[in-house]
């Protein structure tokens, strides 16, 4: 979608409606449909960010059960939550959201919370319809898909629309029309609640239909959008097919940004994740929500990495696992079966294997040895561990914070360090060897007698 | 297929008779061809697991070479092993079933050991059909693939069969027949052995047919089914191509049953697999045999299940590998790079990191620290390590087994605790920390003048 | 492409010239485009090994940027760079190696870097042409794509090769033909340069084309081969696609070779991984360059295997990752978050869990507790652990190398190994135990208050 009439459009002040009404029974969940995740980010969400890229002034929406849920879903957003009860078709929910827009003139876009990948430059464009010179009241959203089946059809000729036409009460010519309805819809605030006035609910099912709006307003347009932004989803199926669309449209675009994904398919993105260029991602790679990867890192095979930043240069796992609040500095180094949380890692810094490096500070080219744990928990509270510049951290250490090992030190492998080590100095915490010739033939041998 | 005609189907006894004489050349195998498996299980078990599903009496399989593998797969289970040698054909084959058999009387399944997926449905359908109204003597097992290819093809009308003939010798107008055979019949006793007596081997290949029963017979039917149940395998190729289908089928259940796959085509199920409403499954997850999934658990990216039982809302993964007789209680947690086996923990316990919990129970609450290992075998025996409720192990401990951590109790970071700890008492179980100052910097200028 | 021929190709010298002067601006990379790697294996690389497996004597590669990055990964190899500045076109390109061949006589091979995987039988089949009864000056690779679309066409009749048009400047006669042309040739070097040398550059990008040659040579013929073989890469999408191309068919012949791959499309071969015969491969494996997989070992899901010797009835992983070094013995176990580096583990030896074991030879059926490490490295040198036949190394112990484990030795939980401990004998290294009864409970009881 283009945004060029992106100005214009600004000029009016917008509206989101966002329907959310639907039992949702066939996704068979206790959590309500539109709070399932896409790209690790709930539907709600993903239309909320669009609606807020184009500058809505006020988001409604409106649920039917599951009020508690959303509401806490969106708390603190200034979204407003309105109630359908009973559930009289579409038309009969958008005019639940009058109350909550009562003195609100502009432009409204009509949303749907099991419809989450519309884009803002398409929702954009919506609204820039309506600013257009023959000034539309209502604008439908379109597309043309593959197999048109049963969808609604948009009659229309010359950009003007005349009807949304059901697939079940199409003639023979309608059905031919391959320009399906989204349902999506962006009203002018003045015609919205009047047309909703005229909506009856004289058909089979006896509900007042969103759509006829079309046609009473005697002055509809129709924007366009690829299917793949309208794709509705109903059941658990639909929303993993709506995410692997989503996760190969992104594999694309991170490939054209110049990142090397040796296999697209599987590396998972999260709706925020940012990767630089000269970036190779090796197979199976998991990115959860807000992760950064900078130029020339390189993520090794299954790797898990979420909250977390990768600097330049960065060489990350296989079998890394980088939770919120890990800063990998440039050029450092996170091995296998790694985990860092609420750490830093200084530039060339290096923890390669078999490590938990939570709550701490790890200086700049410090290593950090094979099994060396951060005991930054006693059950009540989280410490700090924090380990100098330079500093050696032997294989196997606990290190039990509060502590810190100051620059240069050594840390003995298999140590348990409890106090701060000064810097340059060697610690050493670990018992004493004793050796007992000959035990372990004996213990073998008493074993075999058994 | 429906299982409405189970009742009358039941009334008379039922054996089943499962080919398994190919060589298996293309498999390329030393393991019996029967003995590969699909979802975790030997393509003989599924057999057998469906033809005890609806009750069969008698089971005999017919192997060439490779007996004592099969019978060593079936052993303690009842089931019968006849031997074809030479191999002069399938009908021969079934004759080789015929002692086993001796005095039996009621209705006979023929199954191959390389048509795994056939479901109990179908074959309790094929059953039934022998005692519809019209009685046939013969039911086969007909599919109709998106291309017939090169199948045999069932000459049928209005439900009476006529013949099987193989595509080579098929005309042009049994080539336009698209019900194909899948070899699969159900037969009467009191017909089969007759019948098969009276096939000859005057053909190409000098081989005694099975379907040559069918023309024998004067009286056959058949049955329908999905192609995907006959699927045959003669290949690694083909094994994988059938476990692909089997996995997407079971995918598509999972989500139908309420749980969501992010990433579905990287999910693996066993053949007995229990997932529940409401569970997440992340990307790259894998299950042995022997998983139960209660309702809400999440399972994160690159677990491995098997064996293990998890409790509703409890939390697993990332890299979490749960191992026979591992359960995981409600509400607990099991995080990344930890591995239990044989284990119990119970409601809302602890093990997020780097760990391994073998032969051991895990009170409610516990939390056991990062690097913890559970010491259980001294290489002759395995003991038990049992840590009480609300206890509180410290990063990189070892418990040594026979071991008991009592209820409330706190295990200092780093200790090796090898005597029994007291209810409410710490423990502390590591050397003494010695510091050296300088000798860090020493050592460093030592190494650079090297 | 047949190899019947090669005996009469390999009278003649053969010379290579890699035309790889493109920018690859599409690539978005700092690397240089004929660098990135299919199968582990730059591109270049790959055409350089299928050029020395027919016995090239000359390997000429014509760059523009990048000159010091591809002799880098070229050196000590014998391979020539020249270098394209201006660039001027594909004639042109192939003029700059002129000089490097200076004196060379017989057949020269024109390939371009950024189509890496056509195969040495291909080339062998193209240069073998060039010997045929009718002598042809130049032979072309021609090749029939499902969609020709705007492929340059090899215009030919009864193998004579008239001309190469590209498509926007072939009539509608020319359109129709589906033999494509892929750029690559092989040329008698007695006509190369002459050809050449009558190239001009009249055309409406002022290019100087190798194609011309073709028409000018007034002797030209074709071989034809598979698509898949002379895809170019000049995005990382394409790089991507390539990718799993190669990887696709090395599964298929993996299968064939008689090895299970339970989910085929999540193992990821190197180029060079040798697998073979009833050898189990789990789902999401992924190989390194270097790997050899000996007969009836299993990999179980989620391992990282490269450099590594695995040798017969091994069971590997899940989550093992086996590094450069790694040789894994007859029947010996390497199991999860285990990661084995220069490392030889004996015949039945067992590293079960989460260890690290570096720089080491471990004797035949010692077995190596849960979160071991071998402490291998002090920051400036990396030293050897020896564990002997048959010792037993209790979990979570760190042994400090160089250091000797005597075999039928014991180590007891917990130690840091730091002295040889000689055969047979137990050798203890950690705290003591000390208990503070209450402790816990009066610390619980303090927190509560804060």
């Amino acid at each position: 979608m283009s945004t060029d009439q992106t100005a214009s459009a600004a000029l009016r002040p917008l509206a989101a409606v966002i329907l959310a009404a639907g039992r949702g029974t066939r996704m068979k969940s206790d959590l309500h449909k539109v709070l399932h995740p896409i790209a690790g980010r709930p539907m709600l969400a993903h239309l909320l960010a669009s609606v807020d890229a184009i500058g809505a002034a006020a988001r409604v929406v409106v649920v039917g059960s599951g009020r508690e849920q959303v509401e806490a879903a969106v708390a603190g957003q200034g979204v407003m939550v309105a109630v359908q009860d009973p559930q009289l078709g579409t038309g009969h929910a958008v005019q639940q959201a009058e109350a909550a827009l009562a003195g609100f003139e502009g432009d409204v876009l009509i949303l749907y919370g099991d419809v989450p990948l519309v884009s803002a430059d398409t929702m954009q464009a919506m609204v820039a319809r309506l600013h257009a010179a023959d000034a539309p009241a209502v604008v439908v959203l379109g597309f043309r898909p593959d197999d048109a089946a049963h969808y609604g059809r948009v009659i229309a000729a010359d950009g003007v629309v005349y009807r949304i036409v059901e697939y079940k009460d199409a003639d023979e010519a309608e059905r031919m029309v391959d320009l399906c309805n989204s349902g999506l819809m962006a009203v002018r605030s003045d015609a919205l609640w009047h047309l909703l006035a005229r909506v009856g609910n004289h058909n089979a099912a006896g509900e007042y239909y969103l759509t006829d709006i079309v046609a009473l307003s005697g002055h509809a347009s129709v924007v366009e959008t690829d299917p793949a932004e309208v794709a509705g989803i109903n059941s658990r199926g639909e929303l993993a097919a709506v995410e692997a669309g989503w996760q190969a449209r992104r594999r694309v675009q991170a490939m054209a940004d110049g990142a090397t994904l040796i296999a697209p398919d599987t590396v998972w993105f999260a709706h925020d994740t940012v990767v630089g260029r000269d970036v190779t991602i090796e197979p199976n790679v998991v990115f959860g929500p807000g992760a950064v990867v900078a130029d020339g890192v390189t993520i090794h095979a299954f790797s898990h990495i979420a909250g977390a930043t990768i600097a330049s240069g960065a060489d990350v796992g296989p079998y890394a696992r980088l939770r919120p609040g890990a800063e990998i500095g440039a050029g450092a180094k996170v091995g296998n079966f790694v985990e860092i949380k609420k750490a830093v890692l200084g530039a060339g810094a290096k923890v390669n294997h078999l490590s938990y490096i939570g709550d701490a500070d790890v200086g700049a080219k410090a290593n950090v040895g094979a099994g060396t744990i951060t005991c930054n928990y006693d059950g009540y509270n989280k410490a700090r561990t924090v380990i100098g510049a330079g500093a050696f951290v032997g294989s196997n250490s606990a290190l039990v914070a509060p502590v810190v090992i100051g620059h240069g030190a050594i840390v003995g492998a298999g140590s348990v360090v409890t106090r701060d080590v000064e810097a340059d100095a060697l610690v050493v915490a670990r018992g004493r060897q004793e050796a007992h010739p000959g035990w372990a033939a004996r213990f073998r041998a008493r074993m075999a007698k058994r």
